[in-house]
């Protein structure tokens, strides 16, 4: 699994994908390891983290952050070992949370590097449940969602990293929380192994009937992070009042144009004015990042009591990046999509 | 102008309006002054507030008001003089502001009036810029728009009762302030009068461009009460950040249906999401009842010192009252609306 040290592996942008990424729009490159100057760091990449987010820089289209050039390494958050060190902050042998990208080996100045408790048990764990996944959950849900007991909490893609953290909490702070995820398998996790109250299964054909069902006293908090038919089987639901953080829109990202009309841009205004809705969309780190420490306790606490529990989907090897990162915006992971670059 | 005391002159809703009210859909009626029980008092109304909202209350789609139903009395706010009082907080003579609809007299059982000074020099203002359209103003910009100095805050329907007092508020607290008005006499009046740092207006074929050359840093706040075309012009200048605070939706009221494609709706959603935008909706006493006394005394200080300017659009007669409430869903009156229904 590991390359040789000379050799960095690195996996580029080959071409903007115009709707869904293939393996087409992915290149990999073997280049020379890097070497640090000084106040750098070389990085041994451990695992990488694959998120939805990404396929926002792959486009040239306005998002929050600045998209990737073609032939750049792809971007994202990595859990990576310290090889060696010109930087007097960093010494080999530690453990980080970097942005070290798709690839063997990073350089950094320092910047944006978290350290890790060497010895953690899980290290994989700081890209999910204690990383920035389980950090959009808390935030999102608390801060924006504001749930209060009895309340109904609705959380899209539940089985997913963020989405099956938020359902946790809304159990936690009292709530009914109804989960929709994609077919049989994940439907019974959401409810069986993470006890949310229900699950509806948004590839059913009577899925709007399920949600309905599931939600006789309405909506006061949808979590947001899919779009597309399943907000539009949400939208009539929401009671006055409701809350929507808005976290992302998997199923619109592939999307290359509007979808025909009519026209219900209007229509949702109108909602969020008569029923009073707050709709709100944040990014994690740039809205909320001084409150991490406050989240790493909280988190690190319930995770070690057994009141949160997570799923990784762990994926061997850097060349299978690609393959498994055009599943996930297919719905094709459960549970958190890592991958092994190499063994510790 | 006044009536005998003993005929109740009433303006029902005679059928409900599918598109554009017209003066069909509303009918005089003559009845017998009514007559006050025990714990109750009898109520000459003086002037009555026509507002956009009361286009809702027509129809009996699903709003955050019941509907009315045909044969009622228009609802509305108003400013009315005990006749006489079987209810022992009140007494004849007393001035008050009242939900007391469009007809000459009303009863009450107490619930819901508001003592005014009964020597109030001009009562009309509590039904204006000291009543629900200024708090509506003051809450909406300042819980939800939370404008900081120095930011761009975009207002439309500039000249409006509510809209015009957003404006002035937002400069108070140091922001650039640009209206979006109907025509060259409100825009002239929105600048030069109110002190806003500019106007678009959008009846000009170029309105988008106008907005756009008043908006050179984007915008921060966005107070809508307006929607349809005027919102498509703001969408692409909302900044990372912005507030938009949803206190109407007036260009939409009279729609029968859903505009033509493309659909929109995720559109509005994914730039909510990638620029972190909050868009909420509120209902004035709902939302905000309790902090009216706060607003009362912040807006009164401001009136006596000047430093907010309103203007009223006064109607004479009752049965005026509905075109005037036709005129001003298509835009045709210029400042506050509101219909004097008797002398004092």
């Amino acid at each position: 699994m590991t390359s040789p040290a000379s050799v960095n592996r690195q996996i580029t942008l080959a071409s903007r994908p115009v709707g869904a990424p293939t393996a087409t729009h992915f290149a990999l490159a073997e280049r020379p390891a890097p070497v640090p100057g000084e106040g750098e760091v070389l990085l041994r990449n451990l695992y990488l983290s694959l998120d939805p987010y990404m396929r926002g820089r792959m486009s040239d289209a306005e998002s929050y952050a600045e998209p990737m050039a073609v032939g750049d390494v792809m971007v994202g958050g990595t859990v990576a070992r310290v090889v060696s060190s010109r930087h007097p902050d960093w010494q080999a042998g530690d453990l980080v949370l970097a942005y070290g990208g798709w690839q063997d080996y990073a350089l950094s100045d320092g910047r944006g590097l978290s350290r890790l408790d060497p010895g953690m048990a899980h290290p994989s764990l700081a890209l999910g449940v204690l990383g920035m996944p389980g950090f959009t959950a808390y935030m999102g849900l608390l801060d924006i969602g504001q749930p209060q007991p009895g309340e109904t909490v609705v959380v899209a893609a539940a089985s997913g990293a963020v989405e099956s953290v938020v359902g946790q909490i809304a159990r936690l702070k009292g709530c009914r929380v109804v989960g929709i995820a994609g077919g049989n398998e994940k439907c019974g996790y959401v409810v069986d192994e993470l006890g949310f109250d229900a699950c509806a299964d948004h590839r059913a054909e009577d899925f709007p009937q399920q949600l309905e069902a599931a939600c006789r006293q309405g909506i006061d908090v949808y979590f947001e992070s899919v779009g597309g038919a399943v907000f539009d089987a949400v939208l009539p639901l929401l009671n006055t009042k409701a809350r929507v953080p808005l976290c992302g829109l998997i199923a619109q990202y592939n999307d290359t144009g509007l979808p025909p009309g009519p026209d219900r841009l209007g229509l949702l205004m109108r909602t969020l004015l008569t029923k009073r809705i707050r709709m709100q969309g944040f990014i994690i780190f740039d809205d909320y990042g001084a409150r991490f420490g406050e989240f790493l306790a909280a988190m690190g606490e319930w995770v070690r009591q057994g009141k949160i529990k997570y799923r990784e989907d762990v994926v061997e090897g850097l060349e299978n990046a690609p393959q498994a990162f055009i599943g996930m915006l297919e719905g094709r992971n459960f549970g958190k999509l890592v991958v092994r670059i190499a063994d510790d």
